[in-house]
């Protein structure tokens, strides 16, 4: 069987796993935390852009049911992170070299539904902007609203 | 004469200011800088929202002519300032307390567009998402592909 | 019985808890969460500074032996946070509003030295900056050689 | 004549530019710049750090005598560009990925102490902590009460 000549770097436009492909990556890659790229809760999952609709746990919560911060700093970690190995596919190496956050409303949960966009994927550095929202289970996101927005980097090493 | 009774505190839903008012605001209490707020340049000044668009100087050039860092930082200084003054109106002050900006791609200008979005407008703080991308003189800014994304948190001080 | 007046307003000078009393506040306020305000782990707890020696666990590594980001993330705002609590007291209540950290150098452990110096306490805002560094047990951490290094920022209310 | 090896990379440990080789780099590469690079203005210039003492311009100033956010965005960029250059010499590029500064006081001059720690010099990305404050022409400056502190990351191409 012949096949066509690899793309050269990851690009923008095109996905290399999908959310299954992921999923079943990080069973093999690190299993312990592979129930955080369960397919079944990305509602988008496409180029430069994906949306995770993360349950929270009681382990989650500051008194007064508040939301952790570091929960929310984990997630918009684990998303993007999610979306690089989408552009990635397993034959490249992503490590966060910087996160920064604001937080700008109480969060509560249920639901925290994060919202993930590419804005960059360069030849060294992938640069990501993640919103999260509290949802009912089944509601609808105010992203207008959201109660963190993050912005990611990751630096890529091609092996 | 009788006038309604004020809002007891700025609301992301109303501007007290608008792109006129905020010029003449500037040019009595800042004005070497008023230029810099010119209202014929703002494509848009609505509440949560407004665009700039700014003529890169020979001044605002690095070797190469990439538009420099600096010159990005002070634009998006300057716009998120002119959004939060549009909702304060003159009876607050803003400081920045912090702004985080992201470099993606080369800025050539000749106009650099400015498109700023507030995240948030709290009791003491406010919280602002800034984009810019170069376009021709005429040209549709592609948002999706910026050169620089900043996030810009001002303190409030309401008089 | 009488007492004498209290401080208006916490100062960068002055503790109204140290590491015990701490401790025993977040027995009360949060006690899921006390052990990682253990008093034996900071080895300085003064106006301005704290040091805590937090020993990695085997939840927080990522294949590969390395530190994960989020446990350095959660980290950073611990111990930022026990830091502010040591300067309000429980008169007071202190929210992250932001939080930005560069990853800089592989983490390995088993302990994390985390270095915390406030760099301001306003009026409604405090400002922390943040090392981490791995150790030896009982080693000397190289703080010139952070593995990350974090800025972290409180909102303040006092009550 | 003869000379021995070259290091393959730049280090930590060694700079390749002093402060005159720096202005003399300038006033060749960004004339239009040079003058911010005066060598009789920095007090320190040596592998991993620099402090450089800025002379505040009339420009440089917002109404009530406070010197201006983007005159202290520029100032910690171009510093730490002066320590990245020293490192790097003219084989090598270095450009602005991300800044981010958090305002703590009102800077007021006349002078801004600037004072640049080099974090890491990695492979692909160099981190900077510069902390800024204000000082009378001959005095010392108080770094533990800076008015603003950032953090600077340049992305290297060696040639």
């Amino acid at each position: 069987m012949s096949t066509g000549p690899q793309p050269s770097h990851p690009s923008a436009d095109h996905l290399r796993f999908d959310r299954n492909d992921l999923h079943r990556f990080m069973q093999t890659a690190w299993p312990e935390r592979a129930d955080a790229y369960d397919p079944d809760r990305f509602s988008i999952f496409e180029p430069s852009a994906c949306r995770y609709h993360y349950p929270v746990g009681v382990d989650d919560l500051r008194p007064g049911e508040t939301v952790s911060g570091p929960t929310l700093m984990r997630l918009a970690d684990t998303v993007a992170y999610a979306l690089i190995l989408g552009h990635l596919g397993d034959a490249a190496l992503a490590v966060t070299t910087s996160l920064s956050i604001d937080f700008l409303r109480r969060p509560v949960g249920p639901v925290i539904v994060t919202d993930c966009q590419m804005v960059k994927l360069g030849r060294s550095l992938a640069v990501f902007r993640v919103a999260m929202v509290s949802t009912a289970d089944d509601g609808e996101p105010r992203l207008d609203r959201p109660e963190a927005v993050a912005n990611v980097t990751y630096s890529l090493a091609l092996t």
